[in-house]
């Protein structure tokens, strides 16, 4: 039996919903490019087109759109518990145990994409409620007359946000929708082969999108901007930052060779949204940690991810770093239920084994004689 | 790049904790034989074991059953969420949502170990309280002088239990602390591997035990055996169900081809007690269920498993079959925390591919062109 060291280049099951091309650097959604995506569609047609596989009529698209927005109030005893405790517990984690709540009163038998769509529909609210908590802020009801980015924002400020700032959301939650057997959306997979619950499924997903080897490197990524904090200390940090024998956050990727595609677009966004808030240092400070990054990295095949530029997006729309993998998720269930719902069609339980290399045969010695 | 489906027979680390001879039905933790450590040991030591590679000194093992005892203690907010929710939802949900919670307080930098003790010791109390809950009785204080398998009881029944029962509650733990990498455990393992906290893992963890396929088939093992409700139905019950294409449930393994080890021995405990307790008709049925299985699956492999008896032993130790699985989660803490530290020590994310057989460079067509 071969060790498969992080099960790299194992394939788990096949799939019609995610092509990377790590070599090219290429993204598509049921064989859309991102780029495409990315200009001409928004998160609720894409959310759809991962679901159901293919891009809604009008009709379509607008009856899931009123579905998704009905279902963003959140139960009040999660919104309370929410309010407890967001002042000093990481997001992550309130997300996590909002979603486990959740499933409390729906985890019982039903279609896996109607669930899936209550629980994306619900996800930007509890996001809001953590980051305007943390804030001291009033809570804001969701607006079911906007699209999903557009009430996202508007729950976070109260206030319409300007169409410059929905597009830049709206295209972050749509470059985060799926990525293929992400670790994240793996752990879903392994839960869901147990025939659990979708909700158990997502809280899984949540609970290992957290990490900052995954979701949690946007957050990463723009401290390490922040604690620059001069475009003239760029080189000396990644310098020492590597020579140390730490990793450059928001660079790497197990499947991309080259640039995300992701990192391209929202690197875009990143540049438009930082010159309107007064950010534009911190931005420069981003581009030049990309340019000394790749210069030393890059013949590694290390190149910016999709948390490096995204965590400059989020924080420009005001959100706090640590609550950036909370966004991530509101996005990634996307993938994680399609993938569940794609998995549970030929299931087989995900069960590998483990080399043992530890001593046998050892003889019980009664205690005290040890 | 080959499919991997359920990742049989694919390694995904090296291991010296638990050896599995599936062929002929042996289990070792730490080179220990379970046979052995069901009769001379019990949970506190078997846990030690577990978690540091060694069996205790005296001094060593006291230390650690006063540690652990000491931790019994659940913060009131989260045993009022328990006490609230569980006259309804699923035992396995609130478990999932109580030790989320304790993440919320906890998640931060730490021993790893350290935290595990603390969760091992409280989620006896935790499912104590969801039983008590259902019954619509008052929660019982865990008693630190008492052993954990004899306070998990105590919190149960408010009352000091027999020795026989004590006994069969201790090994049944004992034998549920770790079996390699099963789903549960690998759910913890993939959390974990995004260097996301403990508590995440452990919340995965439960998330995919809850499964039928997995700790789910101890309850569902047991709701058989009343269903069929005579030793004389299950002849009837037990080919019909499987000419249906259903699975018996208890029965079959990834990696046993021939009887569980932990089944052998739970046997005999479910033997004694259920005479002791009036079940003895029920200890009947599941032994007539036995054998028909074997004759009926045996030469494909499929026998017995741990969750084919051990639901009988904690059904006459007076729990429903709902909350089954939540023991289950109990003991396999121990391995789902052991394997997490094992793995950090040289970790890798774990993150594997899939096969796109999809639609490519498909053409984005505006919405009223569709
Ligand atoms: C994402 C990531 C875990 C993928 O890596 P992987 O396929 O598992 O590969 P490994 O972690 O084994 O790394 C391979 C080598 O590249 C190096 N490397 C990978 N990413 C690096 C980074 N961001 N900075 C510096 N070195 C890096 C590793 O140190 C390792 O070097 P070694 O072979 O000398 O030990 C990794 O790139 C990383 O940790 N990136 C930083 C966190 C991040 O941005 N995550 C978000 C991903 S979308
Ligand atoms: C545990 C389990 C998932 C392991 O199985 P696996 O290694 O993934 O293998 P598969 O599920 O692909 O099963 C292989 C074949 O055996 C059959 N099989 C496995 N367990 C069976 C059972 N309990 N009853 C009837 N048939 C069973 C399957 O139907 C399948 O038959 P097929 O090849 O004709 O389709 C499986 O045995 C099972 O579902 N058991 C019942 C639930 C249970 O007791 N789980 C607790 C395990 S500790």
């Amino acid at each position: 039996m071969e060790l498969k060291k992080g099960l790299e280049d194992v394939a788990i099951k096949e799939t019609s919903i995610t092509f990377i091309d790590g070599e090219l650097g290429r993204l598509y959604y049921r064989g859309y490019s991102v780029y495409d995506l990315a200009s001409f569609s928004n998160f609720e047609e894409v959310a759809y087109l991962i679901w159901y596989g293919k891009l809604p009529t009008r009709k379509e698209l607008e009856d899931f759109r009123k579905l998704m927005a009905e279902e963003r109030k959140v139960p009040d005893h999660i919104s309370s518990f929410v309010r407890q405790v967001s002042r000093n517990a990481n997001p992550m984690d309130v997300l996590r145990t909002a979603v486990s709540m959740m499933g409390l009163e729906d985890s019982r038998d039903g279609d896996t994409i109607q669930k899936a769509i209550k629980i994306t529909s619900k996800m930007p609210t509890i996001v809001a409620q953590i980051q305007r908590t943390r804030r001291g802020q009033d809570l804001v009801e969701p607006d079911p007359n906007l699209s999903h980015a557009e009430n996202f924002l508007f729950m976070l400020h109260g206030e319409k946000p300007s169409s410059t700032d929905v597009r830049s959301m709206d295209v972050s939650l749509t470059l985060h929708v799926d990525h293929e057997m992400n670790a994240s959306t793996f752990a879903c997979l392994v839960v869901a082969s147990t025939l659990s619950d979708i909700y158990s499924s997502v809280v899984a997903g949540i609970s290992a999108l957290k990490g900052p080897l995954h979701g949690g490197a946007n957050s990463e990524a723009l401290k390490q901007f922040l604690e620059i904090g001069s475009p003239d200390n760029v080189e000396k940090y990644v310098l020492s930052r590597l020579s140390s024998g730490q990793r450059l956050m928001g660079f790497g990727h197990r499947v991309y060779k080259t640039m995300d595609p992701r990192a391209k677009i929202l690197r875009e966004y990143a540049k438009q949204l930082s010159t309107e808030k007064g950010l534009g240092e911190l931005f420069e400070i981003a581009q030049r940690v990309e340019e000394i990054g790749i210069k030393i990295l890059g013949n590694r095949g290390i190149y910016p991810n999709v948390d490096f530029y995204s965590g400059l997006v989020f924080y420009a729309l005001g959100f706090d770093p640590d609550v950036f993998p909370t966004i991530f998720a509101s996005a990634r269930v996307v993938g994680w239920t399609a993938h569940v719902d794609e998995y549970l069609k030929d299931n087989k339980l995900i069960r590998p084994k483990a080399i043992y290399v530890g001593d046998l045969g050892r003889r019980y010695v009664p205690i005290d004689e040890r």
